[in-house]
């Protein structure tokens, strides 16, 4: 490695106080917790792929967390440690400033502590491992859904889609309009104390990566259980429901990626619970389905009459 | 992400029986051991930069564990679990097969279990974080090294710089040696259970990734202190010995990269133990100089003289 690229890593040396050893040697230190399971995650952004190789650099630092975090969120986990391996083509001081002010805003917020890390001279590649920590058997997972269970989605559904299908010419967006749905884009807000609040409550949980029925899709084969989903209840923003008509609505709110919101399922005599959580953490939770044994995944019209998904792009869950 | 590219994942699924969930879910949950710390690394390989576009995918599988748990080894961690963040330009089914299997080599080899992956389309990029365990306060960190430490490295130096070098048409080597260096540059040997044993034994440790000069080098800058080198007492294989007359020579031994051995400092009273340590781990272990109080570091020949260093393209350890 270049000196120039060992420089590099200076930008991602801030403080550990509460870490026994942070970057800088071989390895990170790391006291782990008693009666508490390791939860561990990777996932990469990649130029061209994620994200436009001119993006604002301080979303990117902001997403690159934002996205590995919720999959600890997901999980029921408290963030702890992150580690980031890094390829730049070239050593951009202001760039990588700009990142690295992104990067530990989402850290500094979800209180994950950054301790290792590794860069290199390459194509444009941010790959993140997250660290947390969940009591032992309290992790949310997705082999747990049970038949009888209510479906949730915190959050709203198809913001980012629409979002991307706005920069990519297939719909016009006022401004204001636009900024809020690029917000979504580019600085998901990871769902992590939800993801706390939920441990003793559901009985499976995923983050919505990939779009709600390819992501409720792995809930249900994992658990090989099935699910009924109501369309009238998906949750939307103001913007998308006013976008109901347009072509790409049922693919951006039931397809849709990068929403970054949970679903979960969970007994039905939690629901009052569930909602009350609502209220406390402010997040908007929707139940829009309920687990049931047989039939795959089945999507209902406001008349109970099922809808045709064939279309919607999606060709994991058949059952 | 592409169905075809989450085809991949099948790729580095394999049965992980000691692990409480491995991959498949949001994260990874593991079982992290009473009264250790927990050691954690990350390293990429990237395309056109730490390997050829066509490398064998097999070495390749084995290589971007071994410089990771080569990282666990200098820190005298036991290696446990470990996770692959991978971009490829495209599923080529049969690289894929043969990655795979040179790195669940390496991670058998090793006991170390592969617990979580992310696959995406991009330019190829292999990012690996590896955890390990070491009891608390038994890390053999860079700056423990003591002023009358004998500074020790394990096996030959120079045989990868070397093997690169002939890749690169500076020098002609017999088929049998470039087979021989190219087994060092392509499958290196992470030594995980010297760094182990060293545990008790070892004042400071470092992996001689970027040459035994730079790594040395972190040693005394974090130690904050300065060591003295014995040139005629490098280790180096019979075949690199036999090219000490080549203008490549001492930049390879001294300023290679690649070698993964581990340089590390001791009381001179653990000699004798070293010595039968390696008797014990059939590893070379050569002590090439001592930690002293000042002077930065110097290198002596075999008359006691001090030798020039600026040659050799090294800045970084000026004290």
């Amino acid at each position: 490695m270049s000196s120039e690229f060992s420089l590099i890593q200076q930008y991602f040396s801030r403080p550990t106080p509460d870490v026994v050893l942070g970057v800088g040697d071989d390895c990170a230190l790391l006291q782990s917790s008693p009666n508490m399971h390791l939860a561990v995650s990777t996932d990469s952004l990649v130029a061209g792929v994620h994200f436009f190789h001119d993006a604002d650099p301080a979303l990117l630092g902001w997403k690159s967390l934002a996205v590995n975090l919720s999959d600890l969120a997901a999980m029921g986990a408290t963030p702890r440690w992150c580690t980031l391996a890094i390829s730049l083509p070239e050593v951009d001081e202001s760039w990588l400033a700009a990142y690295a002010d992104g990067l530990y805003h989402c850290a500094d917020a979800h209180q994950i502590r950054l301790v290792g890390g590794d860069t290199t001279r390459g194509p444009l590649n941010l790959s993140l491992t997250v660290m947390g920590e969940v009591p032992i058997n309290q992790a949310l997972r997705r082999d747990g859904a049970q038949v009888g269970d209510a479906i949730w989605v915190s959050g709203d559904l198809g913001d980012a889609a629409f979002a991307l299908a706005a920069i990519q010419g297939q719909l016009q967006l006022s401004e204001v309009d636009m900024a809020s749905l690029a917000q979504r884009l580019h600085a998901p807000v990871p769902r992590v104390s939800l993801g706390l609040a939920l441990r003793q409550i559901a009985h499976s949980a995923i983050d919505i990566s990939d779009g709600l029925l390819a992501d409720l899709g792995h809930i249900l084969s994992h658990s090989r259980v099935s699910a009924v989903l109501h369309y009238a209840a998906l949750p939307t923003s103001e913007i998308v429901a006013d976008l109901a008509a347009h072509p790409a609505y049922d693919r951006c709110v039931l397809a849709g990626g990068d929403d970054y919101e949970l679903c979960f399922t969970a007994p039905v005599a939690h629901s009052d619970a569930i909602s009350a959580m609502a209220e406390q953490l402010d997040v908007r939770l929707t139940c829009i389905g309920e687990i049931v044994a047989d039939g795959g995944m089945q999507l209902m019209d406001a008349d109970g009459q099922p809808m045709q998904m064939v279309q919607m792009g999606y060709d994991h869950f058949v059952s």
